[in-house]
């Protein structure tokens, strides 16, 4: 009998990844207990042993649910049971204050996780987000609507360490996996509380995208966002590198500015609006682009920025300053 | 009593594009009779006259609804009645074959408007899409999931004269500046038939995306759009200059290609393939990955393109050949 087909893709996306580590490796799987990250560190350990790699299993228990220190040390004994070299279970602190819960919960495991590859000196660390976690995040982005950047998707691979195997691996078939190896998995019930934005987009949204524009949406959404991330990449190194050419301490000089293109010069200004002091998180495409007609004389007098910044044409240069408080 | 505030949004949207005509000038507004375009019209007529524009209503009759001939007669009286200073219908055919008849339609239209243009000597044509028009294209192309290009929604302005100025105006707000001003408007039963993708977005996929990630989705769509597309356009730029600089009769010289930022490299190679033949609407994403993996040296051997077309390394360039046919 030949390897069930899910099990195989789930195989393939791990073995692309796993492919540059040298024998004697280290490598750690981030498991939840969910069938995505059971059948990939299943899969993690079959393919990770065969390259002569050690692979440690980590779950991180948020304390979020009640039970959660049972289920993650039932998880730990599953890992084990799929045959880890080593496990390992962290608890960590979630303190949704200010960030909401999702965002804090995500800190909060990326820093334990960083704890853990340290610890184990791993040289890969695995996420278990598929194609339909991807497809699901560029319709989220979408609705946020911040451009390119909000629908470029998960990333493949970042923080040097960090790498998500099943980009391209349909959650059905993680599933599939583990029906087909007789794994036991964990049905978050976050999965399925319509009070996350995520779970309205899973459970109502992609459904109708199907049904309306044809199957295979979750696929097509995924292949967008590799293309996309591509893009935004390419014109943040180029940014990057035209700020570091123009910035000067008495502002951007404004003939550099109109030498750019424009997706090059909002970025060029958006980052020198964040070094000017812009708070971050509040800075949005509207301001940057009230910079962006400054710049170019469209608009005269001066642009408010978030972090009580104002912007401002000195002469040849696009300047900063902190605005002034009426007292 | 102040001008209704949907008069006002397409008044200004109108405004800010007839901006730069001179006096005298003249203006075609291309008008099938429905909310979006007749408000349009009218505001154009508004605008224009206040700038001293002649403002020319044109109807296309494209003959494929029973009454098409009556219906335009009718819109020529209604562009007469709103202040058109002159009218024109033209009746088209179209010819479905190969490119659909949503497209078909398209290109027609685009022909006829073009004649009139040259003919009454208009120095702009105004289209009377609307920011939910635009909405839906951006949902169209991630379903087709052709990266960027695809959900970069339709241009503000493109061929010299050509410009959409109400892609930051609801239709809903086209549909009540046409009660606010007692205009009459058609509405196309082809814009309720659910045979056709765009429809069932306007119907089923726009309103489930509104309920469940919020109001203001079109509208955020839509300006996601206007990101991407100044991203894309960019990298299309910039993929331009370095084809230019790249291209020799033996082909693409690989150190150069490996100088590219891959979002740029991938547009080069795409350009290559088209220059040598390969079938445009049938080079896929898959194709051009193919030939950056080539041409990185990840893969060897050929890479086979629509349009009997193979690529291939040779020494230090990479070059197309007709694919040999077997006989």
């Amino acid at each position: 009998m030949g390897l069930h087909p899910a099990i195989a893709a789930v195989r393939g996306g791990v073995r692309a990844v796993l492919a540059p580590l040298e024998p004697g490796g280290v490598v750690l799987v981030a498991c939840s207990g969910g069938a995505d990250s059971l059948a990939l560190l299943s899969a993690a350990v079959f393919e990770g042993h065969k390259a002569g790699l050690r692979v440690i299993g980590a779950t991180v228990d948020h304390g979020l649910q009640e039970g959660s220190a049972e289920h993650a040390a039932h998880v730990v004994a599953q890992m084990a049971a799929l045959g880890a070299d080593e496990t390992a279970s962290a608890r960590v602190q979630v303190d949704p204050a200010g960030l909401g819960v999702e965002a804090a919960a995500r800190r909060a495991r990326y820093a334990v996780l960083e704890q853990l590859r340290e610890h184990f000196g791993a040289d890969a660390v695995l996420l278990g987000h598929t194609r339909d976690d991807q497809a699901e995040t560029v319709l989220l982005g979408l609705a946020r609507g911040s451009g390119g950047r909000s629908i470029a998707g998960m990333r493949r691979a970042f923080d040097r360490y960090y790498a998500r195997p099943l980009l391209d691996v349909a959650r059905a078939d993680t599933v599939a996996a583990c029906l087909a190896e007789g794994i036991e998995f964990w049905d978050d019930p976050h999965n399925s509380d319509p009070g996350y934005a995520r779970v309205r987009v899973r459970q109502r949204v992609l459904p109708v995208l199907e049904d309306e524009l044809g199957p295979g949406i979750a696929a097509t959404l995924a292949r967008t966002a590799d293309q996309v991330r591509a893009d935004v990449e390419a014109l943040d190194a180029l940014a990057d590198a035209a700020y570091a050419g123009l910035a000067r301490p008495e502002g951007l000089p404004l003939a550099g500015l109109d030498d750019l293109l424009p997706a090059i010069a909002t970025r060029v200004l958006r980052r020198a609006a964040l070094d000017a002091g812009a708070r971050d998180a509040e800075l949005f495409h509207v301001h940057v682009s009230a910079l962006h007609r400054l710049a170019q004389g469209a608009i005269s007098g001066e642009v408010q920025l978030p972090g009580h910044l104002t912007a401002y044409r000195d002469r040849a240069h696009l300047r900063f300053r902190p605005t002034a408080v009426a007292g």
